[in-house]
């Protein structure tokens, strides 16, 4: 199956808004084996709009629109479509009732466009939109698949991974399933992990494996193709098993896993309470802690001191230790660590010191990052040598620091959850 | 002249990155009142290729590539764009030196690869590449324009803007100049402000006017299209002042300005020092403050006050006030503020205290957040009932505190920068 995706919206040409559909819907549909071999842009233009269609079908299988099918009179995604097939567009019931009891509670009169969202291309699946009025619907015409979308993310998101993608796996495994798992890695390059596991990505057929790299990170999915989930589960975990097996040492987490939420969920388990003193993350360290919901029951708090001074009046770091090792130094941020652990009362602390860049910092080059982490009374601490722009600089020493907690932890014995 | 943005990459089919070149050129041709009809995505495959610029050919006059000029055998773009035109490619001297250069110092011998980077189409101006290896280019044959650009974001970037955007310009405009500014809003909706200023928007010609709505803000592109750089400005300046004369008490920059820079701008110019306590932003707000170089002449540090406790203990917040009015509180704002100035002994310091979400905190619903600004003795504090999800929240205070922040310098005497 081959596929293209035709997003619609003024928005994305004139560079309001970057597609990030497409990205999403690519993504998802190279997890069930799905080749994308096209993306387009139109504008809210009938006329174009159908011209795309006709190019899209002469090159692709499967035809998914994101935008395009909300109330307004610039969104005709459905009924250029529908013209285009020659199908008529028909009021889906429930659809309906879900739009007029919307403005009944909102104690509003409904209008003939808002209506309009519970058309839809006669013979086809709805798909329910959980998160906005608008259905999505998927029709099979001419030896085609049409999937229509709606454009805020937030609602084709759910909508293409929840109701769309099973809908679609089926047909393609034609009754049979297939299922995939990605594992995550910290700390280890793409190259490297790729050439560590050589052997098994040479030989694989089902599953699949692919490598992913992204900011820093890499991803493995792992992708299996079976009759019953049971089985396609059982391919995956053995195929899993062997990968860990020899890069194990790097894995900190599997599918939507982040290293914050690994991270502050190992805390929570395991009942321990965190604090941080930042430097040149000034606060982006326990900001990246406070994402995760429930977080307060391990992040009690911390500080951010930024200059030398802030580090030894609030923090009570010796001016003789800076003076003599200087801020960017395993000393300092050891230092750091301790005292913001005994000063908040917590299990660990975290002290972060570093050039983040553009210039030198206390005679260090840019770019030179000392971490410390204090797990009750014992001090690690760990040198990165980064050689990005400024905030990268910054965002990759959280990831990295993230992923040495994670590993201090489960060598003190504290599992991952 | 009417465009279409083709990016060559298969990573962008895989959804392993989202396109942002062709936003990016999107954004920078509409402020030279280029249309853009089309964005296309393709593989790393020729035969795919060479048909889409056949369909891009029957459409626009404009034709922008990004990405496929690297070393590897996957990158293609000049090459099917040189068999499809019948231009044969040569080298350029001057990016063949570069990349000679570049290999000498690393003490590695060139490969025959590396060289392609500096084959250009024969007849076309080139585009330097002062952030890589692989220079762009600019062509015009049988009356259309194509320009080649390199993927990576931090070569396109300044190449399309200061390379290729001045010579489509003049293209354009004939001789004539170009010029667009934008102004920034913060604190007030998009409908609002062109309400406001409807009669000037209704009014437009030259200079024309364009809103655009992104992340809580709000932006106003000025275009002026004049015979000299001078009469463009002239322009420009009047319908600016006309607009500030209504609007003006919530922009809060121009072009590049991010609330960020413009607060720490501030702070630096007027020697002023700043500090912040945060609870459920967590240190994201001193963060923000901190991706501005040089702002450690400005930013002493702070707290993370996360748990009720730590505002107690490490801030010296009394229990009374807090179990009296609740941490999510104009009084526990306030007092945030005051403490975190005295103990750091900064001109300023922030308070940030409120319910994130998804759950109510301390009896306030999810997005209840309050603000306290003390500079000096006086403290002012201001609620936001936000209904965004936990982290949209987080990042929005963070914003609004920032614009909060330039508006209370501004009305004690403070002047923007």
């Amino acid at each position: 199956m081959n596929a293209e995706i035709i997003a619609v919206g003024s928005e994305l040409l004139l560079g309001q808004i970057a597609n990030t559909n497409a990205q999403f819907i690519s993504s998802q549909l190279s997890e069930i084996g799905v080749n994308v071999y096209y993306h387009s842009v139109i504008g809210d233009n009938g006329g174009r709009l159908k011209k795309a269609i006709e190019i899209a079908e002469s090159r692709a299988d499967l035809i998914i629109f994101s935008g395009g099918l909300g109330p307004t009179k610039d969104d005709l995604t459905k009924e250029t479509l529908a013209e285009h097939l020659n199908v008529p567009l028909v009021f889906d019931e429930n659809a309906l009732e879900v739009i007029e009891q919307f403005y009944k509670n909102q104690g509003r009169t409904i209008t003939e466009n808002s209506r309009k969202q519970a058309l839809i291309l006669q013979g086809s699946e709805v798909l329910p939109n959980h998160h906005g009025l608008a259905p999505g619907m998927m029709l099979q015409k001419g030896g085609r698949t049409y999937i229509l979308l709606p454009g805020p993310p937030k609602e084709l998101e759910p909508m293409f991974q929840f109701e769309a993608k099973p809908k679609l796996a089926s047909l393609i495994s034609k009754g049979g399933v297939i299922l995939s798992h990605v594992l995550r890695f910290y700390g280890i390059g793409e190259a490297e992990l790729e050439t560590r596991i050589q052997h098994i990505l040479d030989a694989q057929i089902n599953p699949t494996i692919a490598p992913l790299a992204s900011d820093g990170e890499v991803l493995l999915r792992i992708t299996a193709k079976a009759d019953s989930k049971e089985h396609a589960w059982n391919l995956i975990n053995e195929k899993k098993k062997e990968i860990l097996d020899i890069v194990g040492k790097y894995n900190y987490g599997v599918d939507d896993d982040t290293l914050a939420s690994k991270a502050v969920n190992m805390l929570l388990h395991h009942k321990l309470t965190i604090s941080a003193a930042e430097s040149l993350t000034a606060g982006l360290f326990q900001s990246e802690l406070a994402e995760i919901p429930g977080v307060s029951g391990a992040l009690v708090g911390g500080m951010v001191t930024y200059t030398k001074e802030a580090k030894m009046k609030q923090l009570g770091i010796p001016k003789e230790l800076l003076d003599r090792y200087g801020v960017v130094s395993s000393e300092c941020a050891a230092g750091m660590a301790k005292k913001v652990r005994e000063k908040f009362g917590t299990d660990i602390g975290v002290g972060l010191t570093g050039a983040a860049g553009p210039e030198p910092h206390d005679g260090e080059p840019a770019g030179t990052v000392w971490i410390g982490i204090a797990i009750g009374d014992d001090v690690a601490t760990k040198k990165l040598q980064l050689s990005g722009l400024r905030n990268t600089n910054r965002i990759r020493t959280v990831k990295y620091t993230l992923s040495y907690l994670i590993r201090l932890l489960e060598e003190k014995g504290y599992s991952k959850v």
